[in-house]
């Protein structure tokens, strides 16, 4: 099947044309400044290809229309017809407690869809926009949407509830929900099958590291617990967001210089984490670099970081009573070998050994751990568009 | 020596007349409802006698008298003349970056104390009073501040260092501090004579688990980390305090239920914890009669302060590259069993196998782990008076 898989945000939309069964990117690409003027870069891997284009994007509708026109055209396409399009897949960040799987779209998938914007307000109403523009432009095609949320859901009570009045969790739903869902089950997936393994019989701790960062904790198949919580805030310090922290900071801050929970928030989402601690750069190439140069507090950004994914895996470790394999994936997992040491390094005494030589290598599926390692360390690229058509396909076609 | 260990509170004072060589009590007590009314207990546990009055405490001074004026009383007091008290230790809560170790207080010291009130605005403040009151009605007696900071400002800057713009780090002080440090620090030193090593040696968590909660990370001798943060708020779920929070949903409360700050942190300090989830009481025996009752909430309440527990103990292992010995103390490590189990079971992996009989006890010096643990699991009661009469004899002796 072709699918076409979309992951719309507020004024932005990125769009990928795969082949569900060959696993073939067919064209991908992305539309930007949709309300403000529109710009269309449009890609073709199997031909190297890549075209940008100006056009007026006052909605998400014109955006869709744009990348239908891409890849219908005669220059730069790569299907003749729309209706080649047997899918659509809409990645969606909150599914709140209703979704546990990805979903066929149907009037009451959106009515859900919609009863989930409080737990993410900037987030989903972009989701939404994208589909019903999806669905204005192609009426009849069949859609579904795969949740961030959902593949944590099997968490059980004990990780999932927070510390808090009890009413907060039952009327107005707080509870940790995990996002990177996606990629922490693509990964999970691709983690047993190197192992040789099915995934029900593997606990597996999965490192989605990159400018937003989580740890999944995976047992049996099934998520147990992760870092980001109520919101993509918590958990690990990122490029710009703090993690969890002390409420207790948040109040002595904001009554020292007068700010309000909103305006607090923005510095905890935008300007803290790696970031914050060093002054320099979101990026953590910048951050290797100047810290090669000297600077300490990018030294500490760098470090803070990796300490605290490895404090999550030990706590992951105990909170599945072990562990088979450590992965690591997106851009900084991926690509960071001497983030990956850092973080690998001192765990011998609960069985893991890295490979150096194994170690110095970028996104490509491989074993990095060495071979008498008892706990394997897998560097794996996640691939959330193919778990995405995966799904949209799968569940296209039983119905 | 003969040391008066005083803890001051807003309107309470808690004392203790210890031998420092012995290690005996003399005579311990309470002052309460100062600048309301004043209440006297005063204990003389030689002579199992219990004795209560109502004397007037409009300030800490008063109940200074009043404590000294029991002391020596004829019929229930221990010394004949207040002059046999050589040193009074006082427990200070914070102590800021200026104290990592007990201090001969001196104008200077009380200089300091003053300038870590916006850090313990609650705390500081009373102590400070409690300090005062003593050196009105104690002249030229020397005195010692203990400091609940103290112990943990050995961690490096990666454990200590919130993800935040550094400013508020290096103007407004915001850091992890860590609590209970006088009790870590304590259990600490047993622990490595239990074990018949040098401190210096050992890799030791310690679990202080009462009605307020922390963890710490001891790698020889030197704390290294610890769960609570800039103020006690931080870290494990407790008796009342959520622990770490998300952010995200201090946004996501305050905005729906028009709250400020002061009343977000009011509910988090107070209402929250495994009251918080249980509905119940902060008090673990009643949760665990209503566990064993069928109410699923105050089990839940149990499971997730265990787990948490559990998380921060892997978690610290990782920090350290592993770990020798995992002591539990205070009201509840040192007598709930049930807890102490749960909190230990699963985690084989890792060298730690519990001696489910040796574990069925409370309150005295015991290793509850098996004989072929690999890491022995102790459980020590801890003892911050005698820490802190231990520090004022020390200090005293040497000036």
């Amino acid at each position: 099947m072709k699918i076409l898989v979309i992951n719309a945000g507020s004024s932005s939309l990125k769009y990928q044309l795969m082949d569900s069964a060959s696993h073939d990117v067919l064209a991908k690409g992305l539309c930007e400044r949709i309300g403000i003027d529109g710009r269309l870069t449009h890609k073709v891997p199997s031909k190297d290809l890549k075209k940008e284009f100006e056009i007026p994007m006052p909605t998400h509708s014109e955006a869709i229309a744009s990348v239908l026109d891409a890849l219908v055209s005669p220059e730069h396409g790569v299907i003749k017809d729309v209706k080649e399009i047997d899918a659509v897949g809409h990645r969606v960040v909150h599914g709140g407690e209703k979704f546990a799987a990805s979903a066929l779209i149907t009037d009451d998938v959106m009515k859900a869809l919609e009863e989930c914007i409080p737990l993410a307000p900037l987030h989903n109403p972009a989701n939404i926009t994208g589909i019903q523009a999806c669905q204005k432009v192609m009426p009849g095609v069949p859609m579904v949407a795969v949740f961030d949320t959902a593949f944590h859901q099997t968490m059980p009570e004990k990780a999932y509830l927070y510390a808090l009045p009890y009413e907060y969790y039952e009327k107005d739903k707080v509870r940790r929900y995990g996002f990177h869902g996606t990629s922490h089950r693509y990964v999970t997936a691709r983690a047993a099958a190197m192992l040789g393994k099915k995934a029900e019989d593997v606990k597996i701790i999965t490192c989605h590291l990159g400018n937003g960062s989580s740890v999944a904790a995976v047992d049996g198949g099934k998520s147990v617990d992760t870092s980001m919580g109520f919101t993509p805030l918590a958990g690990l310090p990122m490029g710009t967001r703090s993690g969890d922290l002390d409420a207790g900071i948040l109040e002595y801050l904001m009554t020292k210089y007068g700010m309000d929970i909103k305006e607090m928030l923005n510095i905890l989402n935008k300007k803290s984490g790696v970031l914050g601690i060093s002054g320099v750069s979101s990026d953590f190439r910048d951050l290797e670099d100047a810290a090669k140069g000297g600077n300490h507090r990018a030294e500490l950004a760098l470090e803070s970081f990796q300490y605290n994914v490895k404090k999550l895996i030990g706590a992951y470790a105990a909170a599945m009573g072990g562990v088979d394999a450590i992965v690591f994936t997106a851009g900084v997992g991926e690509n960071d070998a001497a983030t990956r040491m850092a973080v690998a390094s001192g765990l011998e005494f609960m069985g893991v050994k890295m490979d150096a030589e194994a170690n110095n290598t970028r996104g490509k599926e491989t074993v990095i751990s060495a071979a008498d390692s008892k706990v394997k360390v897998l560097l794996i690229p996640t691939d959330e568009e193919l778990m995405i058509a995966t799904d949209t396909a799968e569940i296209v076609g039983k119905h």
